[in-house]
């Protein structure tokens, strides 16, 4: 199994054409249930007891919610708006509310997964987590600018302690001070991490290990309404693609990363998570066949 | 064999490593040079009686220069300086010189060209030299937000007049008001071009042909120093493939922009032209090999 631990949140979501009011997210919430779709996932997070039971129900028809923990308190919240070209998010507002205190615990029943996705949290937390697993086979984890501006030598001590890092790439900048993508992902595989993929949303990623270098592109979309949990969701099939594989060789790594491009595609193409709910493991299997037919020559 | 009508220049190029001045550039100079590399290239251009012996010899060397005038005055000359990470230029000085009073021409020589590579020229120019050639079976044009902003109306009537049209990015947004780049391609092939380029620089590019969409990455560099002329040998390396294999029929349109993408990545390495000079066809050859091997999954 897969364990993902992270943010579940009540999101605002401001795009050019709609606002969304307190809608179920969180970086956590995109992995796991983009997982979801091809491993079972626990999720540890934590929520108020103002979380909406029709969300609940969401989380429950596709996770393993035994480390979910709700806290006397609101959920974590998070308001941000779009501009036009969708392409940058202004962050409105930000209250952690109960996560400002939670203490992460793993439940005996996950202390077993092989597969461990870290999602953007505290590095110090993330750090300890990884530690209380038995048996990891792939430990994966996502960081965000607050923590590097912030807690650098913790991101930094952070990515030693995992096999593989995801980040983006004006974070991968600023946390390597290298204005090249490939110098950026030597420096932190210098730092002890073994594999390294930076995520550029609409132009895909870069994937490296050893001095192997796998570009891949995103899948075109035409009709892109909200990018909110796009690379949640890339991370989160990634992980769960080499779960449900239980392998973690260089070319299944490679094609868990088409896997992660084509959930952050259905990601986008609705609001909130509605773009990774009621997908069917056809819907999936046939865009995978469409990128494959795109990218050839 | 195949013609290319733009400018040929003396550039200042400012990087944050080292500056050139007045070394041989131009839209055209890059494009021809590297579509050389397939085929026998022809040049309508324009220089100044300052033109510098050893870069003639250079053009020479690569190029026929039938079309080359020489006119009374100085040659074009260009002054850009690149911020840190080289992703931005800005322009210090432009000096149109010679350029300003031009009336190009075709040679007799150059009439029967079954490819015609328009440069980032003057619309209403490129429209009246494209009508010259007499049996015309691929022609492609580029423009730049200059033209944009001045003569949007020309621009939009260059890109009927021609079969291909090669752009960047941010200039297809600017043009087609669009900001999707689906969107945005779309929109000019409603206007009457066939098939559509959008150049994203080391993202790679995006071609629209129908309702095909092939995105390929950039060959992922560590070592980039000079930007300067990448699009152009992109597109040069496109048409001279094209012309080389005297077909343009889906599959080969595809691989022409993996050439595309690799002369554009010898282009960078070096400063100028150099990483155009001095290549062989067994460097395109092995280059193309570990692109293919990069993307393969």
């Amino acid at each position: 199994m897969l364990t993902v631990f992270g943010s579940t949140a009540l999101d605002t979501i401001r795009t050019p054409e709609k606002t969304l009011k307190d809608v179920l997210g969180g970086a956590a919430t995109f992995a796991a249930i983009s997982a979801s779709h091809f491993i079972k996932s626990g999720l540890i997070a934590v929520i108020g007891n103002d979380f909406p039971k029709k969300y609940h129900n969401i989380l429950s028809k596709y996770l393993d919610l035994e480390g979910l923990v709700e806290l006397d308190g609101k959920t974590f919240r998070y308001d941000g708006k779009y501009d036009k070209t969708l392409s940058t998010r202004k962050t409105l507002k930000t209250e952690l509310n109960v996560l400002a205190n939670f203490k992460p615990t793993v439940p005996e029943s996950y202390k077993k997964s092989k597969f461990v996705y870290l999602a953007n949290n505290d590095p110090d937390q993330n750090i300890s987590i990884i530690k209380k697993f038995d048996n990891v086979k792939f430990s994966m984890c996502d960081t965000i600018e607050f923590w590097i501006q912030t807690k650098r030598n913790s991101v930094i001590k952070m990515i030693k302690s995992v096999d593989a890092v995801v980040i983006n790439d004006e974070e991968a900048k600023l946390l390597t001070k290298e204005h090249n993508l490939i110098k950026s992902a030597k420096k932190m595989m210098e730092w002890g991490v073994q594999y390294v993929i930076i995520k550029k949303g609409e132009h895909g990623s870069l994937f490296f290990f050893e001095d192997v270098i796998f570009p891949s592109v995103a899948f075109s979309l035409e009709n892109v309404v909200d990018p909110t949990g796009a690379g949640d969701s890339f991370a989160g099939a990634m992980i769960g693609y080499l779960a449900k594989m239980n392998n973690t060789d260089l070319s299944t790594i490679k094609k868990s990363i088409i896997y992660g491009n084509v959930l952050g595609s259905f990601a986008v193409e609705k609001y909130g998570l509605d773009g990774l709910l009621n997908i069917k493991k056809s819907d999936i299997t046939k865009r995978i066949k469409q990128y494959e037919k795109m990218v050839k020559f």
